[in-house]
């Protein structure tokens, strides 16, 4: 089969065409062709690799992705929270049309292909119930997610319409990304994985107490790639699932971080809540994830696990 | 202050504009200018209003609108949802393109003007539960809905920023429309009040039993007028409501027809019930819409009132 990835020079990109490659196979299916499109790469192309470079909004490029025909396409291109907020434009033509231009090139009635969409927890909002569940209603917190979560419908509905296969997973927030400026608003998270392990002072932008959902990158690239051999043909019309998440506080990262690295590391981090940031990143509740890992999809199985993962090389 | 009704030359948009004229004002605001949106009008223009003839979608008619700087915006411009899955290029441009382009162009930090953005209870979708309530998934089932839904999202975007005052009202079937064709899958809940009131033959194409969410267009442009002066400041982010609506089987609606204007009618009606129609318009469960009568929104009180004022002058 012939795949291809967007946004492959990103940090999940990166990742998962590391991943494809080392794999050469989806389920069962071997993977014959890889195409990775994105504005540039920042490692070499990988051998027998298409690279599409360019401007996912862009005629000539979308013309290109339509002339190479994937039977599986991972739409990871985007514009990160925090930078989307900032500059609405950007945001729209990326993560809202260029989205939108994709799934309607890739439409194809013969044999629709299978649309792995990287969504995001960014749909759900602030002030959420104790527990998330499939019912509960979503309301985004940023244009980011308002734009990702218009897009799961959107896919949803070309699904329905029988021209695409989409399957949108929303991931958590993924660590350890490289410490350097990401316009991700939950980058403190990586950040503090970094510094711990190096032993470095670290001023944490939330409380202890603040819990968030968590997933290693490594864990996340395996769960794309099942997203995409997965059997959804019984699934619920949203084509949308959460991603099972491991539900920690900042206290508990840290402890985990002081049983791998030294105890010395719970003194290296000092508390300086910013409110806005602790609403939206420090309050999610428990996950009800059961539809998603009942599709075999995963959680990194436990705090070490996860901190081991995140900073594997 | 000024307003401006999109669609206006349409069946809602007309009483719409007709009741604004009538009533010249709107909670306890005056109108002091009204424009009008459309491609044409069947009806006279309004003495001292403005009529803003073109394409929505095009960039001439939507800088008039942003010239004519409005302070409420009744957005009613929509291709039907028959014409809309027919169409797939035609229903993006004028559901999804011209009305992001509308609020991009409206939207404002000074004092945000009042957006009434007409949605549907095509947001909803099949398969729905024995009761309706805000915790419902949404699954749209046509593309129009799909839209509809991604709009309410993204005005809902528009309001959390402070750029737009959203209000995105679910509207049910309208009854009772001109007998033209109009590109809706629910024209057959006009068709029969028209047919039993003249008398005439009727073939449902939906069974007796088959039950749907009703209102008659006075009931909904009185819903609309005051969806733009309720205080929706402790509203849920969402910003979006079902209309409060009557829920009728076929049955009860011929009962009602035949006590109205005479018992023969309940033999001018048979049977030829559409599966596909049958399983959109015909399965509409209980609605809780207390978020919405909380709000001052209505119903037509009886299935008689319903009737008499669909089919009023």
């Amino acid at each position: 089969m012939k795949v291809l990835v967007t946004g492959a020079g990103g940090f999940i990109g990166a990742q998962l065409v590391a991943l494809l490659g080392a794999r050469g196979r989806i389920g069962d299916r071997p993977i014959d062709a890889l195409a990775l499109a994105d504005r540039r790469l920042v490692y070499d192309v990988p051998e027998g690799a298409l690279m599409l470079e360019g401007d996912l909004a862009s005629a000539p490029l979308l013309q290109r992705v339509a002339d190479y025909r994937p039977d599986v396409i991972f739409h990871l291109a985007a514009v990160p929270g925090g930078a989307a907020e900032a500059d609405y434009a950007l945001g729209r033509r990326v993560n809202l049309d260029a989205t939108l231009a994709l799934f309607e090139q890739l439409a194809a009635r013969d044999k629709p292909p299978v649309v792995v969409y990287a969504s995001s927890i960014a749909v759900y909002g602030a002030d959420l119930p104790e527990v998330v569940t499939p019912e509960t209603p979503l309301h985004p917190p940023l244009t980011y997610g308002a734009h990702k979560l218009a897009c799961e419908i959107l896919l949803a509905d070309f699904s329905r319409r029988g021209l695409l296969d989409g399957r949108s997973v929303r991931l958590p927030g993924i660590v350890a990304r490289p410490r350097e400026p990401s316009g991700l608003a939950s980058a403190f998270m990586s950040d503090l994985l970094h510094a711990l392990r190096a032993g470095e002072r670290f001023t944490c932008p939330v409380s202890p107490q603040a819990t968030a959902w968590w997933m290693s990158a490594p864990c996340c690239v395996e769960n794309l790639v099942h997203a995409a051999a997965m059997d959804v043909t019984q699934a619920d019309p949203s084509r949308a699932w959460p991603l099972p998440v491991l539900r920690l506080s900042i206290e508990q990262v840290i402890e985990t971080c002081a049983t791998l690295h030294g105890d010395d590391r719970r003194q290296l981090v000092t508390f300086e809540p910013n409110e806005k940031l602790e609403a939206v990143f420090g309050r999610y509740p428990r996950l009800d994830d059961e539809s998603a890992r009942a599709l075999g999809l995963q959680d990194d199985g436990s705090a070490q696990a996860l901190v081991v993962r995140a900073l594997a090389p």
